[in-house]
């Protein structure tokens, strides 16, 4: 089959691997109908993952169909369709009973990492029964691409452990696909003001259109001063960080209220500055989380349901087999207008 | 001043009334703008609350203008457009101190119960800074008047008590105002599936536009049957009991799924039966609650930010010297097709 | 191998089983070291339970040692010892992944049920990855057998269900051995007050050797008026019902305060008079539950720290042959001072 | 009258004041009968706190009898036996309403802060039925001097935030009285493991007596190594922080486990780095407060039934107008063997 495979920093290739096949009864061979790219994949392929060695194949979102299931596996048969989740759960372990899959210690973020990912043809995925979801005949599959990590990641990270509430006062710090993602679930809880702060003027014209009900483009705005303007100086009821850099996370603590959330969501490669010597005294929560995808079964309904359009999401389009091309536009996000890329394997 | 008056079941009149007065430091009088007629005012006039005597003047809803405050009254002063809650709260009772406010020590449900209510030109609100709240500038004032009671009724009983929650699916047994209300505001929480229960199909009618995904008329169809095909035989997450008789808590039992939450907003004459022998091992959550009102101040944002409009439960309008007029449209609602009367003091 | 069979109403006996095996991959023989008789045990030797069928080996709790393992079984290997869940979990249906074992689609409680359980010298557990907890070293296994059923039960359906919390006054109606299970799993939340009712003078002896800090035998106190009298006419925060009758249910409702919470433990052969025409405005919940055995890790830790001595439970021993023996001792609790019997397979 | 007076940073005296009079119909004044020191108010001492003035009477704790009630005092009337809460509460703002006494519009913090404080033989108390707590008869006052603020802040700020629950292992960082007075409360929740660490061998040792499961003494032993060996490489479920430094802080990142909390009681004076780089994806919770005294009402039950014993924390005693020997003897705490000093005003 083919797969993109990563050779070290800035090196990839689509080449022929050899199809996966099922190891152990708890596995199941899923063939990829549609994946995507990951702002983490572009981390990997920079080399800033020392876990991600030569010769993976990348990639942990997607939704396929099952083309072998292994003994153990009783949710799933050979043609199903289904959603892959991009956190592995054996189900059985410590973390996995607390509904902690992150933590899994049987799997957790594997795939695409420690294991071969869905950038390919075909994935095997382990622990078949906790980390695929059954796809409802009739739904929109591409869509469910973005059920795989983005919403989960968005609402679990940003907006559960941020707990949005209804009639409450929210800021987005970054409005790419995650961001977007939290605010579009945040909506789920019916805040009455959402506030999304970026400096791409795209993406803040899209979060408008996603529902945000002010946009703060913090190149040539002062941030903080808006937001304490908009919120008569009380600062937000919650801060979720989606950038993942001590600006952002600075900002966060700068316009957060007394009593409030900071939700984070954004991926840190550096330790940021913990103003205690004010926040001690603040009533504040501070979130960090992988996400568990513990959601999916929910994010499914409002899918289903029409609550939640995750389409919006998507603005590009390729086959697999084009995927170079598709990293090409998903690194130039801020100049193709991009998104969401959808690849798909015809 | 005017106001209606109840003189024993069945006689009720419009009559001239001494304008209360200041009496503890912690009052302020009120001169209504608008005001409504509650089922509950309608069950008072029938006898059916003993707590009710001769003379009283009814009515526990309304918006209206501080005309006179109590020396310990700070957070509102004459002229203040005010938000009157059916709920006095002293704020500083055990109760009140677990917001509690429903079963305050120096308060609860009072107001044209126990002392003399909102169906008149000015009314005395004891505890005025914990049992009015401030009308933003710009507000539609008449929407408000839904917030007396009604929408954080529909609620705290229905829908925070019956712990909605996103992608779930639920059912309201009872379409009438109180029920339309917990129809509103469990979208709040974004369910997937609304089943709304009545045997009027006007009110299903209005349920379908005001966000009810099926509607089910039980006089003509069995709705246990019908629950059962919708939900795959699994029952709803939340059952909402929003009529208060027998028959409707029993049709709540028998829909409710394994794990579910039956949240009584009913106010009931009569025992019901609970089907223990059945339930006891269906880990089920059963609620009653009288309205805290606690969430008055969320509700205020949703409406203020456009979340929630409350308007759209108003259907009929009289001047506040036309109440008996407007008691007739209300007490023959199904006919008029009736939900709430607004009356104005002009 | 040796097991105690069901026969029909009335019918038991100590006779030959064929030894069960490994059946599928995710299955795990037991060799039992030592299992207890349940108050559910009696009711099905007197045929309440139709799903009981003749034939079929009684018994849902019990520790022992693994004696084969099925392919797919990771978290267990042959020789280690366990402890069995009443509860079988799959791990991997919609109910398990909300952690709502009782209710496993492939699983609940099925132990001595639905297949043969542990009155028996060995037991095949399905799902044993889920339904089996490892045993820590130098653990007293004796007492870990009241970890199977009794005081999970005793603790998330009377307990945690009943949202008991510091400070709090609670009443525990029924002081057999799952009330007393409750009353010493409640203290894990330090309530200030536990009043423990029932008939039985010993068993209120227990209650108070247990830490219950207030004894009421209803035969010869008005329970109502006493509990009113300590709780200044408020009732309690939580009143737990370990009976399962109507009497004991009503009288939870007479003695739970507003606000409270009524958790309700006891297995329910007939209906209940729900007084809805008084509790509606009183802002309490009733719960229902089937254990999920959720708990049990939490268990453990409390019981390997020391916090939680379930041996106190234990009165009587037998060797697993002796079991007949066991049963007539258990049935006659009262005249024995029996709680709970333990049985070794020597 | 007398009261300790701070005149500007080391400059302190016990002089003659003008005795405290009503001044809103809301205050009480309050004839101190016991007071104590707070680790607060050594701060204030030495000048680091702005807000206070020179001619401030210090002191924010005690208990005593009501001199004088304001007309809208309903709660108090002369010659109640009181309870003083650090934390002023209105009971009428947004954040009252909310239960965030510490951030009440017209209150918070203010006493021996904002307005005169405790350490005198008269106070006045504003919002009294908000900030006064009923004795009941027979109580020991002089041990609930510690429900003031150490204990309602230990718990709060430490235990509640950190969410304690049945079978955990937390660790407090901090053995002096407010981390003594984290390990009395998080007792309530029945942890399994309670891990000490402090620098003072005499403090750890009455750790130990206080419930302490494990002690370490972080000067001569490597703390972070000795808590990964008791829980296994884990790390433990909350950490609390009772100290207020950049280590200490530090220290509870390195060992909190993931999806843990850490909870900060500590004053701080200075930010702190908060390692996102690797705690972004451990799941874990961050919550800083300054104490709401929320809980008062609770932990006067948990006293009056003998679940807590605050006198513990008493260490030693003056009379009142020996207060400035008392502050030699608590600035020297560790010398002393001091924890909590009382003040008797005779």
């Amino acid at each position: 089959m083919k797969a993109l495979v990563y050779h070290g920093p800035g090196k990839k290739s689509w080449e022929e691997k050899p199809k996966p096949v099922v190891k152990e009864p708890t596995d199941a061979v899923v063939k990829i109908f549609k994946t995507t790219i990951c702002g983490t994949d572009l981390h990997i392929m920079k080399g800033d993952l020392p876990t991600v060695t030569d010769g993976r194949i990348i990639g942990h979102e997607g939704v396929g169909i099952i083309d072998e299931a292994g003994s153990a596996v009783s949710n799933f048969k050979k043609g199903d369709h289904v959603l892959i989740s991009c956190i592995t759960a054996c189900g059985k372990c410590e973390y996995c009973k607390k509904q902690m899959y992150s933590h899994c210690e049987n799997g957790g973020w594997i795939l695409g990492n420690l294991i071969d990912g869905t950038q390919a043809e075909y994935v095997r995925i382990p622990h078949a029964d906790n980390s695929l979801y059954p796809i409802p005949a009739g739904a929109d599959e591409e869509a469910l691409v973005m059920l795989s990590d983005i919403l989960p990641t968005g609402f679990e990270c940003g907006v559960l452990s941020g707990q949005v509430k209804p009639g409450d006062t929210i800021a987005i710090v970054g409005a790419g696909p995650i961001g977007l993602a939290a605010l579009l679930t945040a909506q789920f809880y019916t805040p009455a003001e959402i506030i999304m702060i970026d400096q791409d003027d795209n993406r803040l014209d899209i979060a408008k259109k996603f529902g945000a009900t002010h946009i703060i483009n913090s190149s040539n705005e002062n941030a903080v001063k808006k937001v304490m303007t908009l919120t008569n100086s009380k600062g937000v009821d919650t801060a979720i960080e989606a950038v993942g850099i001590p600006a952002t996370f600075e900002l966060c603590q700068a316009i957060i209220g007394a009593g409030g959330n900071i939700a984070n969501i954004g991926v840190h490669g550096k330790s940021v500055t913990l103003h205690l010597e004010t926040l001690w005294s603040r009533n504040i929560i501070i979130s960090t989380r992988l996400v568990d995808t513990v959601s999916t079964p929910m994010l499914l309904k409002t899918v289903n349901s029409g609550r939640l359009d995750p389409k919006k999401l998507i603005t590009h389009h390729f086959t697999l087999d084009r995927i170079i091309e598709a990293y090409d536009t998903f690194e130039n996000a801020a100049k193709e207008k991009a998104l969401k890329v959808i690849l798909t394997n015809e």
